[in-house]
């Protein structure tokens, strides 16, 4: 079977430049270059080998992974690899690990909350590895709130130190990734006490382990919180539990940047405002997305091609139908394929954000901040819910062999589901956009303007009487009556719950009662951004930052797309202007379109309550809206294993039989089973012990 | 912290009797004693202890395995337990094993579909367990589709045999379970061939392992296909892959109660049906529908309880809010909650069904078999969807913690979600129902009046043009009123759909272009069937069969419940008379009717596009919806920890740190943490190797 390619039949129906897409996925024919060597070189590396990984114990599984994490760095260091280089690398690994939180929070961390001087101490160690870092924030009693945490650092200042202290068994830190093995350091938070008062939570620079013998210093407690969800998946990670007893820190380990405490005691707040603490939150809830449509895009990628292979029922030439041809499958699928290509794109925009905050701060300009985080905040909520329910939703368009751990889909969707918790639960983040809302709406008759993205909530009036002129299926496909709709539809939900908030004497009782009615209008908003351009007078070619989704807030399951294709597939902003005269594109933009607007009329049906309830668009039309998106279905049809082709994934990165690039699944499937443990032996061990005297016994006393 | 009931206050609040509750939950005083008697013994033997089941690697979780099922039998045998009893120690075994295969879908093959002499011949063997069955029917290349199996069965009339023959790889048996390791026996199912001629798919004893030695048997390979999703979970079953070369069984092994081959190979249709073939399919669909809402309810227990302990945000008066009082978690977890009592009932009256069924079987009346069948098939489709999904939801409801396998959790996900492909895929399943619903308005023009679930259908003139009443919150508590709408709307959709299926010149052509479309009137359909009641004059108190949804053809996700509910609590039909003077019940029946109205209602809420568009009710009566379901929210609120309580799950069964009785959970976290296998070295094994020398090295020649 050597050589066989399956889908060669698939591919050869393809209708646009496969190549080209590849580039507009990776974001630049750098950034695909880079990724496809780095990519091919971990794929080519027997040590990088993973597809035993859900057979191995713990032990075995962690012992595997500081090998594979330290041996990563090796590799990175005699290739001399370059920052970005390294990132790909580690990425294509695909394994998490202690490294993670090193350089994705522990590092941001000291650099967003460090002084000068602090920074010029630390980094150096960090970025040589001669210290690994984590960050401990939650603790065992305490998630999201952090304003609840319990662990607290009281100065002493007779010795110029902090007492860092656990006062409770639930102020114990839990969960903090590479903290409960390998981290020889920590970022951690704290209530700060100085001369019997309470100054909010900070963070400090802890050393938890010798770094002699690797033992947990005195006065420190750390050990694994135990197993997680799934084979493999996360339990690579060393998600750890840490009490402190009295533990001692210098003064200046405390990170300063924003508040100071002097020699004696005092606080003393710097020139720098205090929302400098979301720095590194924006940071991680940037990369989170940017992990949504990675995690998406393999288990489309995975999906869409065994869908092509699998054939059930339907035999009218003695073959069955193969499974993507099932309108009820392209149903279920092809909004997934939309969604991963507007993750994509979504997360390339929020690089882009973090960048221009971070050199705003570095100006001392905090001015976006506030937007940025929210907009993050929100945009991490959307893209994971959505990221998590598609990869359990694509397990189950594999049929039966997606529930086989070599399929790839049980360790991709246990590694990810954590990412809907961790970094401020979804829903959470979802109120924080409602109550943005809810204040923008309360200040309307003031006369204070709506800016940005809710912008269109100052032509409110206009929106609660406008008309939906869709007429065909095709006039679907104009952008500006999909905005409308979106816009009437946001605008007169926003209304209709602030009228209900009204009637309540005490505003946060009624946010209270009405939050699940609030989030689905946070979750309108949010679509709305999606599909609305409001900054298009000002786009720049070319730079991305200035796209429709500057201003976006937030966003919801499911989204994030219209606009972020539309802007590049339908005004045709930036990724033309980017592509140019290297990669011809041909197809390319049609391919996008199709995507763009299977992702928005998608969105329609599934909240058509929506708009049917506020009269935005009548039964007709929404009817019309189906038969449109069939049509698209079939649009795409041909070019759906080139579109998940495009992602570039090698076998490797994906770890899935029934993802194999050819196809061939089958006879891979059957090899794969006898490497279970369970199949050394052709009689089990036990059978001695159990199974014969069981089927030997004479059961002469049993009552059945 | 011995003796702590942190739940005791809530407990306090309770406003209904739940010892009378417990019972409406188990069906009767003597299935609650049966279940509480054996759920006692299987907690409080150190034998069955399943805590470090997720910690195992997979042979010594399998070796366990065998150990706690071969135990089990023991005792099933020593204290002489009825069949009701084992069933039930089983069940709290919560461990998948060969047992359930043998018990679960061997025997009941037989029984359905071997002939008197090979049900002598057979089941007593298998009822002392001196040999083990499995069931062999799905392919490595053929799952729902039956027809397209491709193993062989070929009479040889020389020496009386079958042959059974395996002619490619994807005719290798895959996914049986007991299979792998354990059965000695199977039913397989394969293409019989007789002179020469096809004669479709049948059943066949075949023995595969050797009684003495429990190796394969000449011409037989077979092995365990490997590692599944999750941690423990279902990698405590041996679901094996199994290949014949031309392996040979006498003719009297083949399942002849509906055709025979005679000594000379000729077909001999026997005076039963071919529709038996079906009987063992709905027996197991029935006890799929029963364990939904075992495993819904275990699930809803564990986040109710959670949500309770759980503080966070909201601190008024110096103390974080418990979680359970925030609308927005109330509004994901109590629509879950009653889904669990809906599936409960719904379980109830299948068995019911089933046994109907069996009873009429045995005296040659096949007419109800068809309809059960559809009805089993659909129940089966939306309780498992429903269930899969719910769990997610309420590990989500956890926090963070809920991805602890401490929590029960991910191993309750992963051991479930199957159940929504194996016996028929659930989308599959729904475009069975909707066929039905297809050809049924078809036959509307006819004159051909429409019976049973469909009978509304025969009032499609009034349904078309009829008005939802509501003008109040509260008129929404009218069973009339609920009815209609869902009525109203079933037939609207099935109109429309059956209009535009008359667009195409070919039906098979539009229906599977409108195929999700028609999912959904499956949907819309099943879950009028919920909440109709079209036999209720026939209804004969005590006998549930005679209830609401004798004639329920299908389902959809987090349906079935209204009328279930509704004709215990409403009309007071089956279960009061049950109960009767043994249990008072006071506040059951209110307790019940919140239930049930939180289910309608929130099913109304979620499918809202189906209900306006439709015409069937309005903005504004929807948004009476919303405020009723608050209401019933409030209401249900005080005793959300009572109508888990009624589970009357132990602490063994539950397997949930997160779920405790006493919900006292952060220290018992703490002190499960330790347990892992990482734990039993403070230094981790690996770090002379790995970690040590990253820390030591000097990167002088590092780019970064």
């Amino acid at each position: 079977m050597e050589g066989v390619d399956i889908l060669l039949h698939e591919r050869s129906k393809t209708q646009f430049d496969v190549d080209a897409m590849k580039i507009v996925w990776a974001g630049s024919r750098h950034a695909f270059e880079v990724s496809d060597r780095m990519a091919r070189l971990v794929a080519s590396d027997p040590a990088f080998q993973k597809d035993n990984r859900t057979r191995q114990g713990r032990k075995e599984l962690f012992k595997n992974t500081l090998r594979k994490a330290t041996y990563a760095w090796k590799r990175i260091v005699e290739l001399r690899l370059t920052e970005e280089e390294a990132g790909r690398l580690r990425f294509f690994v695909d394994e998490p690990a202690f490294t993670d939180l090193h350089w994705g929070m522990f590092i941001p961390a000291i650099k967003g909350q460090g002084t000068e001087e602090q920074q010029q101490k630390w980094l150096p160690l960090a970025y040589k590895m001669q210290i690994i870092g984590c960050y401990a924030q939650t603790e065992l009693g305490h998630g999201s709130n952090v304003q609840g945490l319990e662990t607290t650092a009281t100065f002493d200042p007779d010795k110029d130190e902090f007492i860092i202290h656990s006062p409770t068994l639930t102020s114990s830190k839990w969960w903090p990734g590479g903290l409960g093995k390998v981290a020889t350091h920590a970022i951690v938070y704290a209530r700060l006490i100085t001369n019997g008062e309470e100054h909010g939570v900070h963070g400090f620079i802890v050393q938890l382990r010798s770094l002699d013998d690797h033992m947990p210093l005195p006065g420190i407690t750390i050990g694994d919180i135990g197993m997680k969800f799934g084979n493999g998946a996360y339990n690579t990670m060393d998600n750890g539990v840490l009490t402190f007893d009295h533990f001692r820190i210098p003064r200046n380990q405390m990170l300063m940047r924003v508040l100071q405490v002097t020699r004696e005691g005092k606080c003393v707040q710097s020139s720098v405002p205090r929302q400098l603490i979301y720095g590194t939150m924006v940071f991680v809830r940037q990369t989170i997305v940017a992990d949504a449509s990675s995690a998406l895009s393999r288990a489309v990628c995975i999906a869409t091609r065994y869908s092509a292979v699998r054939r059930q029922f339907g035999s009218q030439d003695g073959v069955e139908t193969q499974v993507i041809d099932y309108k009820t499958q392209q149903n279920r699928l092809f909004p997934l394929l939309a969604s991963a290509y507007a993750f994509r794109f979504v997360g390339e925009w929020l690089k882009w954000l973090y960048t221009d905050v971070t050199q705003r701060l570095q100006a001392n300009d905090f001015s976006t901040l506030p937007e940025a985080h929210a907009c993050t905040a929100g945009l991490k909520s959307v893209t994971t819910t959505a990221t998590a329910d598609a990869i359990e939703e694509c397990r189950k368009l594999c049929g039966g062999h997606g529930y086989l751990c070599a399929s790839g889909l049980p360790e991709l969707f246990a590694v990810y589901v954590p990412a809907c918790t961790y970094e401020g639960d979804n829903v959470v983040l979802l109120l924080q956009v409602a109550r943005f809302l809810v204040k923008t709406a309360s200040q309307l008759g003031s006369g204070k303007k709506p800016t940005g993205t809710t912008a269109y909530l100052g032509r409110v009036q206009d929106l609660m009487q406008c008309r939906c002129e869709v007429q065909t299926a095709e006039d679907w496909l104009k952008p500006s009556v999909m905005l409308e709709a979106f816009e009437a539809r946001s605008a007169r939900m926003c209304v209709d719950r602030a009228q209900n908030l009204n009637k309540f004497a005490n505003p946060e009782d009624g946010f209270a009662e009405l939050s699940a009615d609030l989030v689905e209008v946070a979750v309108a908003h949010c679509q709305l951004i999606v599909v609305s351009n409001p900054n298009q007078e000002t786009c720049d070619p070319g730079d991305i930052g200035n796209s429709a989704n500057h201003e976006a807030t937030t966003n919801e399951p499911n989204t994030y797309t219209f606009e972020t294709i539309s802007a590049l597939s339908i005004s045709g902003v930036w990724f033309i202007e980017k592509l140019q005269q290297d990669i011809p594109g041909n197809g390319v933009k049609q391919q996008l379109q199709s995507l763009c607007y299977i992702y928005a009329l998608n969105l329609l049906h599934k909240h058509l309550g929506d708009f049917l309830s506020t009269g935005c668009i009548t039964p007709k039309q929404a009817s019309l809206a189906n038969d449109q998106l069939r049509s698209l279905y079939s649009q795409i049809r041909p070019n759906a294993i080139a579109l998940v082709d495009a992602f570039n994934y090698t076998d490797h990165y994906l770890g899935s039989v029934l993802g194999r690039y050819d196809g061939n699944v089958y006879p891979k499937l059957y090899e794969e089973a006898w490497k279970d443990p369970l199949n050394d032996s052709v009689v089990p061990d036990g059978y001695n012990e159990y199974i014969r005297p069981m089927l030997k016994q004479q059961l002469r006393n049993a009552r059945l």
